[in-house]
């Protein structure tokens, strides 16, 4: 999988995402990251890349020509025209099920989009998919872009090994993950559940799942109908 | 407003705070960030800051005395307790409205979980909110507690300013914004609406209403009753 990320901050993109499973799934040649300066393709002898809106009112909105002249260098680089995603509000909400659905593409682009937004027509020539991942306002695509290719990444066959553990993982059977506990048995004069020093194995699953059930129901019983 | 991040990843988090919005407010002392590193406070001799579940599994667990040292230590300097955020899928979905809160905070401290979890423990001692920014499995904390902060900041008084025009973004009165467009008024023989080259003011705020109001009952109907 190799992303593309269209951004002012290609900088800010670069260094997170150079951390832990995404840095060795990078290593093993299962992706890769391009972050590519929208500015690098502006017409305007100062670099600008962003103009008042018609129409009046505040912030600045982004220009379709770099936008547009920075997508064509990366299809022209993949040969041909990957799928495109923006993040906006008014996109689809991102969702586990939505993040294994992107991870079976071998090329995306994320579009992040910055000051009062970007020019529509642009918009209308490129993207393919408007996704959100929360209702909250943000200042830019950026990290909601990192939060999906984070995501999406996870989904990529081999990134994860069995020690991390997809498998058992939060929304995997729509049960939230049961609480866990590490060494000392005692600390602060709390004790870890007796069931899980037991060494039984039947019993211990059994627990586990019906303390996934419990804190479904109590903290999100909207994931499932139980 | 100063956030403290308790992490294992610091670098992860100093890199992406430091652009745009977020940078202007620090360089003028309205916000500030503290990455603390969790396995500074490891008193094992490799500084390992996790071992295996109680029960068995895949996976590793984060032990209690790190991080409840570290925590302790953030304490130490502030001195009081403050509010302290776990990012976990099983938290209350995080929402604009949260981000206003939260933003009434002097303090506020973020931990960043990883691996398999964090010990039970160590959560019932310190953590106050329990949050998810969304329905998605993430490698760790860091991302979404960025994500949280990018958003608080921008609800924490002066932070934004006019030209960021916090009053016309998604969200703030429930409907979506409406398109944009800049210059040139015709690019790849697409026509910027005429309505907003009209001048009349009065015209272009009801067009933009409308557009607003359509995109959203278009894309997002659960968002207000219209």
């Amino acid at each position: 999988m190799k992303y593309y990320i269209m951004t002012l901050f290609p900088e800010m993109i670069e260094n997170a995402l150079d951390t832990s499973i995404l840095a060795r799934a990078k290593s093993n040649d299962l992706i890769d990251f391009c972050a590519v300066n929208i500015r690098d393709f502006s017409k305007d002898k100062h670099n600008k890349v962003d103009d008042y809106p018609y129409g009046g009112g505040a912030g600045m909105v982004m220009q379709a020509q770099p936008i547009y002249d920075c997508y064509m260098h990366i299809v022209e680089e993949v040969g041909y025209r990957p799928r495109t995603i923006y993040l906006t509000p008014w996109g689809h909400p991102f969702k586990q099920q939505m993040a294994k659905d992107f991870a079976k593409e071998e090329t995306l682009v994320f579009l992040c989009g910055h000051y009062e937004g970007v020019d529509e027509r642009v918009l209308e020539e490129i993207v393919t998919d408007y996704v959100t991942i929360g209702d909250y306002v943000l200042t830019g695509g950026e990290l909601p872009a990192m939060v999906m290719i984070d995501a999406i990444s996870r989904m990529v066959p081999g990134v994860l090994t069995n020690a991390d553990s997809k498998e058992t993982e939060s929304f995997e059977d729509n049960l939230l993950e049961h609480p866990q506990y590490s060494r000392p048995a005692e600390w602060m004069g709390k004790s870890v559940p007796e069931i899980l020093l037991s060494g039984d194995h039947k019993k211990v699953d059994m627990w586990r799942y019906e303390k996934s059930v419990e804190r479904t129901k109590k903290y999100r019983p909207d994931l499932c109908d139980i």
